[in-house]
């Protein structure tokens, strides 16, 4: 398979993931609506707002290291395109978490579930970065698997500390993007490539 | 008509189709929540979920084949457009019986018509693939129109599966999915080409 | 303006828009559903079938006809992009009068409203499609300004006619579709280009 | 990064973003339809189709200076990436204001929360385009800073004006679409370019 299909659809399914994202945040049908109770909605707004943020900016984050692993890479095979349509499963699911989230936000299950989606989507985002890897010859350095890992192992951890503290399960997801964020780490992963 | 826009609008359409259908998986509104409650929501659903994957995986691999199909033609004509339109219908339509599926699962209705959702769109691809084919002045070989087939048949046969067994007819569906992405079919359908 | 970005933007919105369509079939809350209830909804689906498949050939149609009228434009110049957003504004909008006839199918206004909106949708095409064969230096001739003008006189017609007969102003919408799509039709188009 | 997956991303976002923009649209579940009753809800509608009409605009300008904005740039940086995705976050918002303000317009709140989720977008499209145009040795004149700030200053006024006179605040909103969109301000950018 030609890598400019290849990308182009990744890109249409990555682009209308994020999108779609914001149909998950919804209007109440207010009986009797006043200045006051749409204030009042509005500023409820917050933690919806943060968890569609942070969703946002980890299937961003997915896309643009999707971009880097394929960078060079000159033709894909049949496994890449399984791993692929795998990856672009968990990351088309994103919506529906987020939409729970959003909706019992400081239940522990909500929480617990929309960690364990991202793990998952991590998990099927490592494992096409794994093979790509391998196939074009390279060895992954020590420092690229943990970096790797890091993330992964975060969205468990969140998942496990949603029981205890739901605030804490949320700050973890949002600490993982903050720091693949990092013009740091953006800078060692190009190093490391 | 040039082969690049025809692509595009062709991938732009599989992408949002295959993204939209985690839209149709729906949250309850419960009136009185409780992490429990939440807990058991998100065990239901395994069958959602299921037939998602399923949904997603059908559609993922007619856009691998439709790029395969066209990977060394060079120009479209006004047939392939209209049978490309058509195909591109049945694909945005899939949303639907798969929603349909979720929400009222166990009936032998809702199973029948999400088969023949599949099976039309089958045709539907199928058709397109024949014509290009023919056009490119290639003769499909019976390999070729068994492997074509076989799919289409089996849709048909889970449809009527339905009324006697429903898991037996979603198991149906999904072996259809496994099969086409087995690595050996994927390689025959490489070399019959 | 480059034309790989305007032509990449406007393929997509058409992709969506097309595709959104089937969002707009609705699933009833079923409270007591049993087989018979869901095949009864499914065959209830005919009307709401045909209406999505006008729209989806009636944007299908636009999207190959712009792909025509720019396919040998260089370079676009700021009055194309204003005419574009507003075709595309137009095309964009038409999710919303198919559902409002899928929902309310047998009134006159929903009819006549479906209608109207796609004789704006027509009118914004012809006014992009003339100022760009004009700005080419191309004078359209009065085969083309007829076949332009016959399926926007349709629209009207049928948005009239909906008062007297629903059904015969949903076969004119109909017969436009089927009409666009008939080789013949096709063919003279290109000549006439 | 290359600057084709950069662009093709961003243009499939706000090909969503601006083609999602109709769902926010909502038809009412009518419990006794009459033409007449259709017929006033479509009556209804004016507000709702301007609200959506300077959304369309506003995001379709954005997207037509992004264009403008990259016309010239080889390659993007970590920085550009992570600007370009805050600004992509707050165009893939808009629906929602714009759906509360369709549901809730006459009121003050509503119409401010949209006025400032505009001026969020315009202010992350600001600082895309101004770390842009430095990087590629360029500096602004007086009159494009003044140009980019106009719209931003006029969407906070529209915020605060919104709870003397809703009309007015819409009207502010419309008119720096209009204004962004005359001829003469088209080619202003084009020259300052």
């Amino acid at each position: 398979m030609s890598k400019g299909r290849f990308e182009a659809f990744s890109d249409g399914v990555f682009a209308i993931a994020i999108t779609l994202l914001v149909l998950e945040i919804h209007i109440p049908d207010l009986h009797d609506p006043t200045d006051a109770t749409i204030a009042a909605f509005i500023r409820s707004l917050a933690e919806p707002l943060l968890t569609y943020a942070i969703s946002f900016a980890t299937i961003g984050i997915i896309w643009i290291n999707h971009h880097r692993t394929f960078l060079t890479v000159k033709r894909i095979d049949g496994n890449q395109l399984l791993l692929n349509l795998l990856l672009l499963l968990t990351v088309c699911f994103l919506p529906f978490p987020t939409e729970l989230l959003g909706k019992y936000g400081p239940f522990p299950s909500a929480i617990a579930f929309w960690s364990l989606s991202y793990w998952v989507m991590g998990n099927a985002y490592g494992a096409l970065w794994f093979y790509t890897l391998r196939r074009e010859g390279q060895t992954p350095t020590l420092r690229m698997i943990a970096a790797s890992q890091i993330g992964s192992l975060a969205y468990l951890l969140a998942a496990i500390v949603a029981w205890a503290s739901p605030p804490v399960a949320i700050a973890i997801n949002a600490a993982v993007c903050v720091w693949y964020l990092l013009p740091g780490r953006l800078e060692i992963s190009e190093n490391g490539k």
